[in-house]
């Protein structure tokens, strides 16, 4: 592949930095995932700024990530919840769990095991697989360019 | 699960964002994945300053993601390759590129494809298994704290 045609705007890692905005923003995503949805939780559970906590909510809702709804309630006036777009980063947050489950923590060192309710199943790894679900090793892959 | 006990400490996705850092660590990453080795080549790559540049490696070495090493040519004095720790972050990466194919280019618009070069089949996505690579559907997982 040509180096100097991968910039920034075509690589799909730069974009999604881009949208998820930095640490903050991920780790909001994370709480909101885990099912927080008012601002003081956020705040709470983040040890974050107003300013930093209100811009990020911001940003994210800007990129369609999160939908920010009014409600009824007196006292409380907004919640945050991820849209589709915001539910599927869920994939990126896992890579990066399972990464610090392997490298940071260890093996019977996992601070958090997602599994499924029913079976019991705990998510041990991401497989990369083909649009038939077949798997693809990582070993032995090319990258080929789309367009200029 | 406790809200107040899931701390950055133990959350696997704060743990992965303290030691790629920043987004320019990652793209480091994204960069050293895909065959450059060398300061002056991520340089040109990123467009990054010399001395952020120099930062961001030291400590991508300093959490055992890059090896650095010398080189006996003259002019050239070291390269910078992932260790095992660091090619495992070629998930997350992936997840991050996928993510983005998926909600930012769009369908027919992905700017890179990453395929078996042997088969032509592409990755089209990641999906979560257990430990007997059974797959494990997102919907109805469960999250459970191992320790304090």
């Amino acid at each position: 592949m040509s180096r100097k045609r991968f910039d920034q705007m075509q690589c799909g890692v730069a974009q999604t930095l881009e949208q998820v905005g930095d640490w903050w923003s991920l780790l909001i995503v994370r709480d909101a995932s885990l099912g927080i949805r008012r601002f003081a939780d956020f705040e709470q559970s983040l040890g974050i700024s107003k300013n930093i906590l209100t811009d990020r909510l911001k940003k994210l809702v800007d990129h369609g990530i999160l939908e920010k709804t009014r409600l009824d309630e007196p006292g409380v006036r907004f919640e945050y919840t991820l849209t589709p777009k915001g539910t599927d980063l869920w994939v990126v947050l896992t890579a990066m769990r399972l990464w610090a489950d392997k490298w940071v923590f260890g093996e019977g060192n996992e601070p958090l095991i997602v599994r499924d309710a029913k079976t019991g199943r705990a998510v041990k790894r991401l497989l990369a697989v083909d649009e038939n679900d077949r798997p693809i090793t990582p070993r032995d892959l090319e990258w080929v360019l789309q367009r200029e």
